[in-house]
């Protein structure tokens, strides 16, 4: 059903999968989301590179498994862009403060916001992961100008009430009823995602 | 011009400036902003307690002189107020972008975020501080109902550009020109503090 490894070297999918994840935890590391590809880390995993998809899918997902995202990138974008394109807020509202409801994915959500603060490897995941592999393909599938821009101010308020309301607790936020919280933010998310920017005055300059 | 000291144990003004301050740093510690009053203050460091408001002014500007907030809250709030309600949010945007792009302000800034992702000394200045003697201030001042949730709304997503834009470096917000960021914020900052929000549930049931 798959391709054999080129080397030989594994002996089983466990070991072939650990190493492929091993590899991709390091090209990650090194060479940053954009510039790691599934074929190189298939070849420094000394496997076939087709096998680094048959594994664990698209690059998104496998940077997805190998950093222990609390969700399935390969399933929620799909699902937060399912719907009308002037209810995005709501859905992905209710998607990121129900998220944090739930005290095992909050436990690690905070716990990388919170290296973020001063370790540049968990930086790295809210750039790369967070923002570039889970909410910019958001942005992309609403089809707005500046995608990669909407992906970084949605992540900022994500960011903010993710250390606002579970970190620093700045009440009455901290203690606001999920529900209203998803109402208020509704608004600001779809804002973000779909209305008139600002032009992007730097972009109209060289250099 | 002033009043003696009760005690007269300090030698000159600076003595009982320090002493002042020393006492409001360990009262803000031990009981939070809230409960800290000039007069207790005063009594804890053996001053004359009309002598606080004399070296400090309000508990805001104490609160401010002892945590070496970047800004004086005592000039910055009633400028902030003063214009149109509608424009609120452009005004608290140019602030609050333009305050960041100082590099000795936005060092402090930054510092104390970053501190507040693991010192609740950090977090209890964000709380007490910026959302509850400068931001609140401002809601209140601008009538709307739900002033304190506004306050925190507002300081969820200035958090959120201070870590997104300056810690983590999510591009392209880390790299957007001051004058298109403070555009896209203002009318996020406007609906935090002016537009109807969802109503407080919570606060419909006792307890």
């Amino acid at each position: 059903m798959t391709t054999g490894t080129r080397t030989g070297r594994r002996a089983g999918a466990s070991g072939t999968r650990d190493a492929i994840a091993a590899a991709a935890r390091r090209q990650f590391a090194a060479l940053g989301y954009d510039r790691t590809s599934l074929r190189q880390v298939g070849i420094e995993a000394g496997v076939d590179p087709t096998l680094v998809g048959h594994f664990f899918g698209s690059k998104q997902q496998l940077f997805a498994a190998v950093t222990e995202l609390p969700f399935d990138p390969a399933t929620t974008i799909p699902a937060l862009l399912d719907g009308p394109r002037d209810e995005i807020g709501i859905r992905l509202a209710r998607f990121a403060v129900g998220l944090l409801e739930t005290p095992a994915a909050r436990e690690r959500v905070v716990a990388l916001v919170r290296a973020a603060a001063s370790e540049d490897e968990a930086a790295r995941v809210i750039r790369d992961l967070l923002t570039r592999a889970v909410m910019l393909p958001i942005a992309e599938g609403l089809g707005a100008d500046q995608a990669p821009y909407r992906a970084s101010l949605v992540m900022s308020q994500i960011v903010g009430i993710t250390v606002a309301r579970h970190i620093v607790g700045i009440e009455p936020l901290a203690g606001r009823e999920p529900e209203a919280l998803i109402a208020d933010l509704a608004p600001v998310l779809q804002r973000y995602l779909t209305a008139d920017l600002a032009p992007p005055s730097g972009a109209a300059v060289s250099g």
